[in-house]
This record gives structure tokens, sequence and C-alpha cells, in this order.
């Protein structure tokens, strides 16, 4: 299951799809030495006859992948396991069903790590199962769901995982008296959030950050080029944007959402298939998000840097006395140069069902 | 020299005085193997004769109580090495001069971490070369000055260091919009403040955060207690405390200085033997602090926490433009429970002279 993890790791974070990986393991034989401790590891130790992975939305699934190269290799799967991080599909999408694919070439046996809470492509192991196929769930569980994290939650939500990026001075502050705000944070903080870019399928902004920053909205690697892929770009708000703006430049898709209501923001990217968006601000937008209950985590990076002045983070969350508060709770801290990265998802009470 | 280290470790880090350790060892004598690498740490192996440290003020120093042990046990000094974490003093203050101490036990050779940058006691590597001693000074030192940072800062600027605490919600709010604040930050993040207090020689805060809050500013342990070190509570401005304020309870001496000039609270603390304050707020104290240049650290809990409005931790610092910020470098953050602690110390020009 490592290795089929490692192998879903392969394709891309961005995307309508999950991550997923597929290893086929030779059936035992009745020479091979019994496994030490069969209720464990040693259980699904065997020959690897082939492996695959999903590449992104449009390209075949992991197991359809590991299938085709044993087909290309000659290698017989019949009685083999299939090893894979989620539950195989039991529908036809841009692809065919993974389920009937895994019984047409005679697999005997499907270990998976994560259930899949899709309503539309759930039940392959109960098809697997119907057809007599040995099915086990849950192998490796925790691994493969903090693989897939943005995933199941966009999936089980129906609606887009929602990041934060809030990048403020140890004040709060994301610019001084007069408007300036290049930069606060320092560069390394700076590539860190361009790389998380790269991994999100889309990113947000209020019409006054749209504005006042005229930001690109794109993913850049350290060189300053584009990276590969670059997510959606989404504006909220009434206000008009220049034909000027540097956000209808190089860069993805742009999409100005004209409304206030997150809900209405968050179905319009669900039906776009946006699994994962960044909410970039202003402080505005921020509350607004916040507000609604659904942002899912923060990524703050933090300068040490005072400046005793200038807009704060976050506009008014309406909360009077500290018993309002909204709360979450810190990851590990991480050092980004002379800056700190804080990533910190809610507490339960913090997080509103949708 | 790490023995000595350690045993500096041992004193209070809090108090007039710093923390060193004296290990006294023996002559290398004609039977002895020679050292493998007589260059390096080597060259300090020799049989421990006696060892000291410092206990605090009006104590005996590292090296006289090292001596008094040596005494004690019918020990020959004569001939020996004294391997001492600080420069032996060449002043009679509480306690009579190290130097003249270590000549007169008739100790041949003194290995010195830190030379001592005290206008009032150094000197005593010259006094002890005069005598015919064979003095080094030098080695280990970067730890040397590690452990007495905050004292070596102090006495080098005639001033105490400055660690400014804040305690923040992620958006740098440190109340609500009804001034509550207890609490933002939680039981593991205020426990550790505790801990530092228990540190440091003096607390200080403005009146308007003593009528505010009616803090007692004292050091207590996880059981709620007063530890043994109580700080100097020190009230900075102009307005009266009641006569009820808990400031005037158990706890350390109250010194109420009805200034609102940093140099003289500085200037007067100094005269008070303070080596290390601790500036707690509020905000109006804080920006004072920074205004005039003199804080040496900050120590920032940060709290996952968002307000969206409520008081920010750090009043007007008279900056306009992002150009004129106040730059820190944040060490590795550290987490504590669901917070985190970002210490920061200035850039170079951050850091004004006084």
């Amino acid at each position: 299951m490592d290795l089929a993890l490692d192998l879903a790791r392969r394709g891309p974070a961005h995307g309508p799809n999950p991550q997923v990986g597929c290893v086929l393991l030779a059936a035992p034989s009745l020479t091979d030495p019994p496994a030490a401790d069969p209720s464990a590891a040693g259980d699904l130790a065997g020959r690897v006859l082939a492996q695959g992975w999903h590449r992104g939305a449009g390209t075949p699934h992991a197991e359809a992948a590991a299938l085709a190269a044993a087909r290309v290799a000659g290698v017989d799967v019949r009685d083999a396991t299939a090893v894979v991080t989620l539950e195989p599909c039991n529908h036809t999408g841009r692809t065919g069903p993974c389920a009937k694919a895994l019984l047409d070439a005679g697999i005997a046996r499907v270990v998976i790590a994560v259930a899949d809470p899709n309503r539309v492509a759930a039940g392959g192991a109960d098809v697997l199962r119907a057809a007599g196929v040995d099915v086990e769930v849950g192998v490796r569980e925790a691994a493969g769901r903090e693989l897939l994290r943005t995933w199941l939650a966009a999936v089980e939500r129906e609606r887009p995982f929602v990041t934060l990026k809030l990048a403020t001075s140890l004040d709060g502050r994301i610019a001084a008296r007069d408007g300036s705000s290049r930069w606060i944070t320092s560069d390394v903080a700076r590539q860190h959030a361009h790389d998380l870019r790269a991994q999100v399928d889309a990113i947000a902004v209020g019409t006054g950050t749209a504005l006042t920053d005229d930001p690109t909205l794109t993913a850049r690697n350290a060189a300053g080029e584009l990276t590969g892929h670059q997510p959606l770009r989404v504006v909220v708000g009434d206000r008009e944007l220049p034909a000027t703006a540097r956000l209808r430049g190089p860069g993805g898709e742009l999409v100005h959402l004209r409304t206030h209501d997150v809900g209405k923001v968050l179905a319009e990217l669900h039906r776009r298939e946006v699994r994962h968006l960044l909410v970039e601000g202003g402080p505005t937008l921020a509350a607004a998000f916040l507000r609604a209950g659904v942002v899912d985590e923060i990524h703050a990076y933090v300068a040490p840097v005072l400046l005793g002045a200038g807009a704060a983070a976050v506009a008014d969350l309406g909360i009077d006395s500290i018993g309002g508060a909204l709360r979450f709770v810190a990851r590990d801290p991480v050092p980004l140069g002379p800056d700190v990265l804080i990533v910190a998802t809610p507490t339960p009470r913090t997080q509103k069902e949708t």
C-alpha cells in the first residue's frame, strides 16, 4: 500500500479527480514461503506485476493504468491482487468504471485504503464483492485520507475545500497606513505561497483587492515563470475590472462572479469541478468566508514585522466578545526564512455544515 | 568548559549577576599520558579537583565557590587550572575580587569563555597575566555568550535587555470589540509566559493595562502558586493605581514610574540592577518601547483565533509606508498547544543605540 500511495503522489494535486495509485501483485503460489505475519503488511507481500497512477482528469484511472501496463508487458494478472489507494469507481464518466475493468481482468482480490464518498462514483467495492472478489477496505486508511484530504472534504461537502491565505505583520496588518504592502513577507514565504497556488484549482479575491493591488494571481516558480498548471482566477463582487487589469493577462481562466453570497460562489465553483479553492483576500472576502463558516484551513504567513497602523487582515466578523472568537488549532509551525507559516484547522465549533 | 557551562546554568537566570561556573583541574603530572589533541578539549583534560557556580547576588562568585569547595575537601589547588565561563572579576563589590582569590590560591592557569564587558568589574585577566598566570580567553565563547545573552547585552548597553511580549489573535488583536481578552491564548502558552516571568528581573505595563486588566504580574507555576522568584512589578504612566489594585497584592515589589520617557524608565531600572525587563503591554507602552528602538527581542504568542475587531497589539508607531516597517527575524517557531510562539530579534536597522 505504501508503494500505491507513493504512486498516487505522482499525480497532480489539483484537478477534479483524486490522486490514486494502484499496484497489481501476483497471487501467492504454493511454493511461496508463508508470510511471517499474514495479518499485517506481510499479507500484501507478493511480486509486483504492474503499477499505475492517475495523471489527471481525462486520463486513465490508476487501476486502468496498471492493467494497461500489465498488458503492454505481457503479464498475466488473472487471480492477482489489486492494491489501490481509493475504492475503484463504479461509474462511466470521462473513462469507464474501474470495478468492471478489474473484474474483466480476472483480479481475485482488491485491497483498498479509502472508501469513495462520491455519490456518483461509489459502490465499486460492492460490485466487486457481488462478483465474488475478495475485497478489503481501510488498509493504511489514515495515510490515504491524509493524501486525499482536500479532495475527500470537497466531495463529502459537495463544495470546494477552502484554504484561506493570510500574509500579515506580527500585529495582523496587511498594509501600511498609506496602503503600501510590497512586501511584508519575505521571498521565501512568497515562493511558498506560489507553490500552494500551483496545487489548487482556483484562487479567489474580492474586487477591492483586484482593483487596489492589480494582482496577476498566477502560480510562478522561483525564476518568475508561470508554472505548468495555472489555477482558475476568481474575482468576487460587483465592481467592474478595467480592461487593463493584469488578471486579464497570461494565467488561468478569469471568472468574475458578481455576487457577495459565499454559498453561490462555492456552488458555481463546485459546478466547475473546483475541489480546492484558495481565498487570498482582501479583508472583506476573508471575513465573508469566515462568517459563512466554510474555511477549512488557514495558511497564515506571519512576518516578524510591526506596522502599528494600516489595514487589518480580516474585516468585521460580527464578533463582540472573546467568547465568540473563531478558534482554530495550529499544526506545527513552519519557519520560512525570517517568517513563519502557521497552518491551522477549525476546532469543531468553528466549522458550519453548509 | 562544557562542565563549567553546565554548572553556570544551575545558577538563577534572573538577578544582577551573570550565571557563571568554575572547574578546578589538577595540573598535568609527569606521569600523566600526553593529551591526544592538546589544542582542543584534550588540553583541558585533567582530574577535577573542585567545582562551583554562582548562586545569585550576595553569594560567592563561581571561582570563590570552587576554591571554597576545594578547601572543604582538603584538596591542594596550587598550580591547578581554573576553567571559568566568564572572566574573573577584579572588583570588590558584594564579594572580593576573584582574580586575587585565584592568585592567592596559587592557580597557575586560567581558561575563560567570555571576557567581562562590565566597566567596573573587568580587568581580571590582565591582573592575572601581570602576576604570571597563563590566561586564555575565548574557549567555547559562542556557547558562553549564548548563556549570558541578556546579561551581556544589559551590561554592554548599560540598560536592561528588553523582551517585548505580545499575545495576539492571528489577526493581531489583544481583545475583542468589548474589551474582553480572557483568554485569547491557551493554558499552555500562558504557562510558558509565566515561566518567562520567573526568569526576568522586572515586568512593565502601562497604567492603561494596569487599570483595565487589573493584572497581578506575578510568576506562577502550573498549580497557580507563586514561584520562588518574583520579578519587580513596574507600572509606567501618570495615572494613579487604586488601593485595591491586585498589583499591590502578593508578588514582587511594585514600582510606579510616573513618566512616559522610555529612556528614564530604563535608566531607573538599570540603577536598580534590572538586567532583563519584560514589557507586557498594553499597545501604548509596546509602541513607546518600539519607537525608542530598545526592544531586543519579541516573544509573540500567536493564537490561531480570529476576532475581526478589537484593540491591536501595538499602537501607532509613526510608520506611514511599508519601507518604514520595523523588521525582525524569527527564530524557529515553537508550538504551544493550539498556539505558536514566535521569538524574533531585530534586524540591525531596527535596533537603535541608546
